[in-house]
């Protein structure tokens, strides 16, 4: 007997099974969109949405993504791939293909505060976030229960500055066993070290508590109270391995004023990260977002 | 000399020079992108932005709208029209093709109230509003001063039910006079026959002073008041010969509470229909709308 | 052992041991706020805030909502009740006092589409919507589960046009066990009879899928599609026996477009049910409301 | 005759001859309200509106905003602020009586941008800025036909980094013989010295073109682009001697993406900058804020 959401998660991939995106990245020239929608007709498949941005119109970067229904899709993939080598070289092209119907595996990292964790979970029962939870790691026990009554598997790795190497060294292995496309940090509160972040890159998300560049680091909420702000806000990034500087993936406000004291800032804020992180994860996992140095690209 | 808006006027049409617009509605078969595209590189233009929509995928109507530079465009016009002829016809489109330095040509309807009136006026002369304001028509004398001063044409023609027809047989010979693409109803307040309406089809645009389809008609802030709601709005829609039933382009909101009275929320109001009216009016200069039915497609 | 939840609550009460809210609604006359607020200082209390509003300043109403901190408030009750008396008739008010720490006790009907229901339920474990969720009664069985895991009590009663008056009275007894406070229709679906709204007037708080007055009744998503509105929204309402026309407490919207079909408007709209019914319960329960005619005003 | 601004201020003024403003700052401690009140009540004015609001409640500041109409206010003035005085000194009270009748004379500083200064000109000519626009100063000629043929009063006066003290001189002087009470920096982009901010503490109002404490200082746009934010803001503050630091008023913010460089991000942002900058200054003219330490409560 399955749940609501693997109800939901099978209907889904039974309605894309024939569908793709195409994700392209190259010097932009003329003749590119001719081609790939010449190329896409001739192997019977139909453009459901596209999308495409140039960057500086003269001597740029060409970006693009396009969705496409093709029937029979899973018999046709390996020459789809195969006959779009050529173009691909022609143009100079970094791109990638992805079937929709191939669910990603994630990760969640958390810590005590387990708000953006149960968004994330809530929308992934409801059937609105199609992925594959694999797993929930914390250093904390405190989530454990809304783990694992979920039937998600969960890890208890202690992790702090002095053991990191030993903490990262079992989220790594987890990560493996599990066979992870992208790992969410739903408030971790623990820094990566480089070689974890290199090994994961644009495949880490975080949330910061705060509207990005202002207030970058620890105790964001009192800093914006001491300030006096209207406004408090929540960031999005993949995370590199300069402390919240990561390409900024999505950022949403809330209307603060003088009667809110720093928990009620709390309060507000954590409405602001869920959904903020929320969105955030699913344009990742629909395959909207191209990174480009340090800022990305949300078609 | 020059005037602040001309110069913005001019810089805009020398900088769009080279720039058109391509509309196009069909019956959705495989290959009209790759055809399309196909075409626009072969005639050495360069897309900039594309956007499509399937209503019904299945045997369903297909819309495109591409904007594209090419370089010696003045000269290439003839060329580019004649030769996308043989494909207007094989895929059986209605299209459009609009060349962004050629402006349209504006005539704005006002009443007694100004503020409509006044931000259309305000955002051209700050050159965020790429027209050619050709005149404007009211039924009052008191909004003469602030169209003058600007340096554009002001007619006052007197009407209401009664005399009608005189009214718009003055008003069409004025909009034939200035060769006139378009007629804005900023807050004109007086109905329109059928047969002035069928003459300007999907050319004449309206504001509403209501969340439409709430309140259709006359007095909706008052009626907005006796219902208790939390919200006001405005929407900006094409004329048709149905009330407040045309074709929407744009919604908006504000809140309202138990303090405002009607007078507060004219004046809340007022600030939406302002806004509301302005991106209606601009993104039909930019070609970004087609009317499907009784619905837009807003690209 | 304590869940969060109960933590939480325990945690609130205790907090606000000594606080009170006073809803006064009376004529309007001088000396209103003097006389009130010399009272309270008397009896050793402590405004936190304060809201008044007198709607037609001249032989209008007037109504005020004060929050107070009053040591040792449990043995001051019978006393501040008794000595406020005097004042309530000298000025004919209508007036409650209400003790923060004695949370209302609630019901929620609910139907097939769980959403609304478990918004209210996230809430309420999260803490952040004090109250006690007393019974779910629901004419489906689809979510018995995701009420009973979280210990809270769920009666099915079918219902449907034919059986009104048998499932109201074992919905009534139902109400009369837990003596119940407030009815919240999380998409009930069901029409309640004139004796049910009589008997809880201003205790029922509906959703309707729909911005009201648009879209009453049937089906509002499909009429919103049809009519090509830029926007829905969500209303929630006390119940009265005028369908969809009772006193609006809030109202939300969402932005939709050109692409968004039946299917991708109720996604949509199902967020901003949710949030909207949220934020007029938790009014409901802080006593922000008072019920004016066939409007609230919101404090 | 009158022009249409000047017959909306009169109606304003007249409208408005028996209101007032009391601002009070204080200790906290009981019988604060239940003293003021009353002693309204005995000098028969009726309280239109009152907000109140006490930070940290145990010990704290009181601070509070009561708008209240005094028949015959002009002859009750002396009286009303005479017997005020012993209960101000009871209490310990920082306060202020506020005449809504007499407008307050207000300069606007100005450079060669000019959206703000329109901006607050087309407030103040739609009736909807109650002030006395005493005089336009700026850097630049550039503005003056704007300012000059609304009847407003223009001067320019040089300035820049080296010339700082004596520009001040001049604009001092200027001040004095319009006898100004609030100085709005509408992109005046001159830092002013410490002489000039003490002499006009709490009345400059500036607008700086991010959302702060992100971008603090020059070309904000640019660096929001640099860093890619997917929205920008504005901020208005009183201006104090740390560049950008002074207590904030107002936010907001706007969003953009990638296809934003910084010529759309000045535009996008631009029309923040007017929209807080105008709540910000009307704010100021409700006398609605009361600055304290580094923060502002806006009642």
């Amino acid at each position: 007997m399955h749940t609501y959401t693997e109800e939901k998660i099978e209907a889904y991939q039974n309605e894309n099974k024939n569908r793709a995106r195409l994700l392209i990245r190259c010097p932009d020239q003329p003749g590119i969109v001719a081609t790939v929608s010449q190329f896409l007709y001739e192997h019977g498949a139909n453009i459901v949405t596209s999308d495409q941005y140039t960057l500086d119109p003269e001597g740029g970067q060409f970006f693009m993504r396009i969705e496409f229904d093709c029937p029979g899709l899973r018999d046709k993939k390996a020459d789809l791939e195969k006959d779009f080598t050529p173009i691909a070289e022609k143009f100079n092209m970094h791109y990638d293909v992805r079937y929709v119907h191939e669910l990603k595996n994630v990760a969640i990292f958390a810590s005590k505060e387990p708000h953006c964790l149960l968004e994330l979970l809530w929308e992934w029962e409801s059937g609105d976030l199609m992925a594959n939870i694999a797993v929930v790691v914390s250093n904390h026990e405190v989530v454990r229960d809304m783990v694992e009554s979920r039937g998600i598997p969960f890890h208890y790795i202690p992790a702090n500055r002095d053991i990191r190497s030993q903490a990262e060294a079992q989220q790594k292995e987890i990560l493996e066993q599990y066979d992870v496309d992208l790992v969410i940090l739903a408030r971790y509160m623990q820094i990566l070290t480089p070689d974890f972040v290199e090994e994961y890159k644009n495949q880490i998300i975080n949330i910061h508590h705060s509207f990005l560049p202002a207030f970058i680091g620890a105790n964001p909420y009192e800093r914006a109270f001491n300030r006096g702000v209207k406004m408090i806000g929540a960031t999005s990034h993949y995370v590199t391995n300069d402390l919240d500087e990561g390409p900024i993936i999505e950022q949403d406000i809330g209307r603060v004023d003088h009667r809110d004291d720093v928990a009620a800032m709390k309060k507000i804020g954590q409405a602001i990260e869920r959904s903020v992180l929320a969105r955030a994860v699913k344009w990742h996992l629909e395959d909207r977002i191209i990174v480009h140095g340090n800022k990305t690209i949300v078609f």
